[in-house]
């Protein structure tokens, strides 16, 4: 590289006159193009080509407290308009969107709270969210006739993780429910980690009714090959991370079984890449296990995903206007892809 | 609280002349007492005080690059010594055990390098550790031998994934292996997101084969009620945690689902509060939930656990001298803790 | 407190359809009102509130690459409008805006590069920007002959901070520039680390030039009564900090010593509080000190303050609307506020 | 480079087995070489490096709760046997240190806190450590009486902020005192950031009594050449940094003004890299501008100083035994090396 291809684009500083349009902020990101508001700009970017790319499936990974955070109708939003054709989740997650489904509600608290005071009240915090435990309760009796319906209707036969998710789904009637759009649309949900959630814990009381009535079985592996063949089957795959973990990981690690490697990332986290965990490591890295190819359009945001995301979906929502999008892979009640 | 209750304990300040020991660091911390050191010198006190609290079963969640690091052997040994009880992990950690007990190694390498020259290479990386794509090939092999193994010994039966781990350790020669150690002492293992690592993809390929061989099958919910009644049995809980995600999830969420609380817990981790997530969750958090109990001692040590935890189990281990620990449940090849 | 009055808020989920402006955009975070996005609309209405109380002056604390991430004209402008009233910076902060001033620029690049290649290049990094050595070349031959005229101008005076960085803005004609901006438009600004950045290096030449021209003097001292004397005048004090430092400790520390408190505070940091370190401590220590009131609206954002402000800019620019802004102190040319 | 080069150096792993020495444990964690606890152990190799080599000048940077934390009395010991050469800090490190020297402590306390009630009881916050107003409101009458000393022994004369260290450290009597023991070793102590800090406003009653008596005056400037004569005339610089800031960037800055480029650089700090700012900013970045060689030693911990730093200093004198170093610069009182 020459001293001249270092020196090509000079930062514009942003300028901010009067009212802008998301989008139009965005756009002076674009131009200003370097650390943060870059990043952010360039991951709207990335995000728009995947949308606008024909043979591109678009994974979501969610973690962290995105129902909580109030992004539920957001998401519930990208299922219904095809904005991502695949999900993979925590059971948390799902929990916390079954919560409101059910009438639930997150409230608005604070984080320097006495904790004690929210135990003896039976209120719930994430960080500064509170939630009452009788929400949970009503969601625990609720999922357990679920439960006894869904084992009722699959005797013996044991479910996939996104089987589980359309299962639910169907026995939800909210409209802005995440697990009732994706299953009205089509939109597989994995949960690989189901089990680590209430999902699980209410499995135990379903299942301790003794030999009386059929139990839910949920296999630990059968969605392994579902999710790696929607990989296969794409010709090109990009994912969205909120978040990391499992969810993440899941993702990365399909691309690599079904020797597709992603063409498309954008990670928004706020964990760091030093200890070697998953959730903060480079896209870079991933280069070199074949997760990700190596021209890939990627970018990796610093930032909390709860702030973040909104301002690419509505950047990226001003971008699109009239566009509808036709996924590549069109998912049938079965689950799969074709 | 009046006035003077607040300057109690001034700063004593740390004097190294010649050589100290490790735990001669550590009280001198202990006095000093404020910051990251006092933490740390915290959270030697709390794992001292679980170890020797007779009615106390020990929790260690394992996430993130244990075994690159280099802490295989540490945890090993924890375990053959009866440190820890019970382990919860992911299956990645797993993996990278099962990969040194095959012969497999994992090499110092830098994180500012080339991942397309590692791609070419069949290099993976891990930050800045590496490893050979064809130790993972190895393990492909041997996993799928031992997958037809243990499904041809457990026809028809789904395992839970602390069965898995005993199967798969029974299997494994090397002593200085965790899953092996594990099973010879009988410290249960638990991976609640089993599926999410070469285990999953694995069991892919091995079920495959068509209907002529017997598959392995692991149910998602199996292990739920050993991990909640090993809570309950015990009459003291404690959870020692490294990294976060999903094991450091399921720790609580027994304790919280047996309804008996954390009595203890030490939380080693970069993760910060801020963005509502799991992983970097206060410990104050946890009490409004009844996963800790309000009185528990418990610290969160803000720091890269791969340097920090084996600080503190050498501090621990220097202050324990001779003696030995007898933990209140006693496993059987079942699993069941008495 | 009450069970009840815990829950008093339920989180109103963000809908994005079609375009929206920025506010419109953070009217749903403040409706949504946790987490991040809650945090960002809440520094967005306390801003507001600071610009709309007439009695509140504004202080601006700039440290880190506010110039080569693109922030220049936008902190031009909020002089201009007088929307803020007093910035406190770093020496480089102003060097960067100097150099362009000058017409250096600074370049958008990436930060997995060759540094040792770039150092060949004579081209300086500052993560993913560029900028070229001959641009601070420049700058060192105009700060020495400005260090001249000024020092013949004052002879035998000291300046304080404030003095010279309006003596710098004076010198510099282009329109955009932040020194020159605050210069003609009577907004101090306080560099209380000067010495440590170019115009400290510089000064070094200037001043090598033997007994045969006058030398300027900068005072380390002098600027500490005029500061504090700003927050004694004002009845009411807000900051607002992009970073952390020594500019934000010095806004602190002076609302402390005119035994004012803060009235408003906003700080925008991705810096933690475990280290004790000041860049990242809570504003609810400040309270313990004095440097805020108890009952002072205040909010931290984590994040990256160079994507976070240009959105709280906006939204409030848009809020405004027509609205002009007098502030209560009036500036005159000797820094004097009235 | 060809694929067995990056497979050099398989993990040890790490083995506890009794009590170790905190350097046992150390060379343990350069066995295993790698992530944090290999970036710690290579802090080591590069301290004992520099300090056995007889051309490197060590310059420490001091910034954040070093005092509070406990380390003063460590600090004070690697001055008394020259295990350092320079230092760099913040103003309020050593009034943290001037405090304690004229009888004030710190006090363990805690971050969940009502500060409310701590500012009405006249206790001030740094996290969770707690000192009382009328510490420093007694060294605010010492200091003032100082500086009425130091101004007249230097009547019309500006000081350097290192000279002003000396002059402060000079009028203390406790031998545990930083300020005290540089005075005494002719270590200087640079302040670039002197006026934010207590220093700075106690200058300002000090100055108000009005033309009766000489006024200190401390000039921004003065210290500029001093520190780069240093790194000039030394053949080799190494850097130590416990945090980042102002004190980070003149040690960086000056061995870059001096066209020498540091030899050794250990930076122990939380920060991050993305946002541009200079504390989180890499070593590697530091090479692109010539503040460091491409080739020289360097290492960055991710960590709390206040943790790491105690280590690091125990695993480096272990290592010294006998040894005693003579450094290649020595200081007069005027404070020139030669």
């Amino acid at each position: 590289m020459e001293r001249k291809d270092y020196l090509q684009t000079p930062v514009k500083h942003i300028k901010i006159d009067g009212t802008l349009t998301v989008d139009q902020l965005m756009q002076q990101f674009k131009g200003s193009g370097a650390l943060g508001a870059g990043r952010l700009s360039s991951a709207c970017d990335i995000y728009e080509k995947m949308l606008k790319d024909k043979e591109c499936t678009i994974f979501l990974a969610l973690s962290g407290a995105v129902v909580p955070a109030g992004m539920r109708t957001l998401i519930t939003d990208l299922i219904r308009k095809h904005l991502v054709d695949v999900i993979v989740s925590t059971g948390a997650c799902m929990v916390h969107d079954a919560i409101e489904a059910i009438g639930g509600r997150h409230y608005i608290g604070g984080w320097a709270v006495n904790d004690t005071e929210l135990y003896k009240y039976h209120l719930f915090r994430i960080y500064d969210i509170f939630v009452p435990e009788e929400d949970y309760v009503r969601l625990d009796f609720k999922l357990s006739e679920m439960y006894d319906d869904i084992a009722a209707q699959h005797k013996g036969e044991s479910l996939a993780s996104n089987e589980f998710s359309w299962e639910i789904g169907k026995r939800l009637s909210d409209k802005n429910s995440i697990l009732r759009a994706a299953y009205e649309e089509n939109v597989p949900i994995f949960l690989p980690s189901v089990r680590d959630s209430e999902f699980g814990f209410i499995h135990w009381l379903h299942s301790a009714q003794g030999k009386s009535k059929p139990v839910l079985q949920v296999d630990a592996f059968k969605d392994v090959p579902t999710v790696c063949n929607i990989c296969a089957k794409s010709p090109k795959n990009g994912m969205i991370v909120i978040g990391g973990g499992v969810p993440r990981n899941t993702i990365q690690s399909s691309a690599l079984a079904s020797k597709k490697g992603l063409d498309y990332a954008v990670v928004i986290t706020l964990d760091r890449p030093e200890t070697g965990g998953l959730s903060g490591s480079t896209l870079e890295e991933t280069v070199s296990w074949g997760k990700m190819k190596g021209q890939a359009d990627h970018v990796m945001v610093i930032g909390e995903a709860l702030m973040v995301f909104p301002f690419l979906v509505a950047s990226v929502t001003e971008r699109l206007g009239d566009f509808k999008r036709t996924p590549f892979l069109q998912f049938d009640k079965a689950g799969k892809g074709s």
